[in-house]
């Protein structure tokens, strides 16, 4: 089969690769039917060494069950199912408690001998885990908000759950890549009145604006910070969520955030040390949380309101590639010519 | 009247100072019965430049109000007061939200012409924001324990509160000193039945388990780790309540943390920047919170079980000294020859 490898920074290439086969009783073969490229892939696609690829990509995608391993009971052979950019086997204790992406035999798509979605196909390592059955076809209009399911929307969802948004809560959102837009739907369906997004890229912060944003501020950086605590009588909100992952977005992050808040982040940290003491978060008795989110914990629960057309995550797509189109889909989100695009293998 | 004034690290007096007069309406003067000495005075005692002194210091009293501005409803001349380690308006939003050392008007002991603790009288600037009757005298048994709510007994109670403990948590708690033993005592109070207490100073650990330790790891670093995650199935706890401020116990923190677990810090950060990417906090989607405790807060809620006996905070106190005495008392708890020193003007 075909799919996406990343060689280093700026090199993507879709090549042959050998075709998935089941290994476990636990697993199934799926036929990638819709994917994407994550913001996320984007810090290879800047920072890769060469030394580290070829490397197999992707942890998003949508498919059609192609076989399934003995023990597998949840789907069957002809199964539109959405998967979690995390594998977990949905009986450890983690699991059980919505915390997949800590599963003692969980994983991440991509590594080891485990496919990437970027692909026309993968092996699920453990289907009954992940694997969540979908209750439309493969050419529905739905497919791109229900392909959110997989990361995005599951992320911004994680964030404000863990930051403990809901209507007696004043939010700020950093970032206006898809998980920041997705963050401002979710704080917008959790209850928030108002909803602030820092972004600076006007189709994206209007986008955000229709998912729920109250205000946009497109400063960063001090001048930023002095805008947001301008529109919520100088004290900031109440939660921050940091849907970024570089130093100055989590700088703004303590800058704009409520004496006793909290600053939830599903930004992947770009670097290990940030400031935590007396002067950023201590001192006001801040509350930093978040991290990868279990996006399969979301699925049952946000599954509906996408089928009944209450959210429509998916208008973050402003693009679709086939499969010999994602080194340009790569490119354009580079470039911020596309927010996010969709892969149709 | 006489204070005491640190002049730089390791440089405590005891010295003639102003007599304290009322300057608002809001204020109350205090002649102090019962003091003490914190383990975070002991940080100036440390590293203070003689150029940033002389300074008054001390936070922690129990007194007598001798008299009080025109403004001054909740208490009256000849009442018995403890007073939070911060002062408070006790009516501004975040007073009202139980997160006093925000306060609008706050601010803290022994700075700008503001006394402190640790003399023979305090200036109260805010009066009916900070000052909690008690229903006993000034020679009552019960001082000491009392004299915790002014600061430790509030500290680790915060902790606990903030980590969010409660029967179905396991709680590690980092430090032996007096914040780390009532965070003990207050994880303990919260339902907690796995109580895991790290400190290697045997006298204080013992007092631990007396409070609810039920498990004590004297070795530090990975080793100590390692001892915590073997007495919690490799897991780690949910809750690391860390009552030190250093970041060796930072570190400690986070890695006897459970994936999804909380760290609730109380030990004023000792250095600004910290670990928190992915392989701290964000990866195990862990919480870090605490900062400042609003001692105030926890007053009313503490009070009633140090006064029907179900708890004795005041056991941290294991040696009294009078007001000449404070820089003994300053050695003794650097030298660890004590744990807490009970001051008596």
């Amino acid at each position: 089969m075909r799919a996406t490898l990343i060689y280093g920074a700026g090199d993507v290439r879709v090549e042959q690769v050998p075709d998935p086969v089941l290994k476990q009783p636990t697993g199934a073969l799926v036929r990638v039917t819709a994917a994407c490229i994550c913001g996320s892939d984007l810090h290879p696609y800047h920072s890769m060494s060469p030394a580290d690829g070829p490397a197999r990509i992707g942890h998003e995608f949508i498919g059609v069950v192609e076989d399934t391993g003995s023990d597998v009971s949840t789907v069957q052979k002809g199964d539109l199912v959405v998967a979690p950019f995390a594998f977990s086997d949905g009986t450890c204790e983690y699991c059980r408690e919505g915390l997949q992406t800590s599963c003692v035999h969980g994983g991440f798509w991509a590594t080891g001998d485990v496919d990437g979605g970027q692909g026309e196909a993968v092996r699920a390592p453990l289907a009954d885990g992940i694997l969540v059955k979908l209750p439309v076809g493969p050419d529905s209009a739905l497919i791109p908000s229900l392909l959110t399911l997989s990361d995005v929307f599951g992320t911004g969802y994680h964030a404000a759950v863990r930051g403990g948004v809901d209507e007696r809560t004043t939010v700020t959102v950093i970032g206006d890549g898809a998980v920041g837009l997705l963050a401002v739907l979710s704080a917008k369906r959790l209850g928030a009145e108002q909803i602030v997004l820092m972004g600076r890229h006007k189709g994206r912060t209007d986008l955000g604006r229709e998912f729920g944003a109250t205000d946009v501020v497109a400063e960063r950086g001090e001048e930023g910070v002095a805008k947001v605590r301008e529109l919520t009588g100088g004290q900031g909100t109440h939660v921050v969520l940091e849907a970024v992952g570089h130093m100055p977005a989590y700088e703004q992050a303590y800058g704009v955030v409520r004496a006793g808040g909290t600053i939830s982040r599903v930004g992947v940290p770009q670097c290990e040390e940030a400031p935590i003491g007396f002067g950023s978060l201590f001192g006001g008795n801040i509350t930093l949380t978040g991290g990868p989110a279990p996006a399969r914990a979301y699925i049952e629960e946000l599954l509906p309101d996408i089928l009944d057309g209450t959210v429509e995550p998916g208008k973050v797509f402003d693009r679709t590639v086939d499969l010999d189109g994602v080194p340009d889909g790569y490119r354009a989100m580079d470039a911020r010519e596309a927010l996010k695009a969709l892969v149709t293998p």
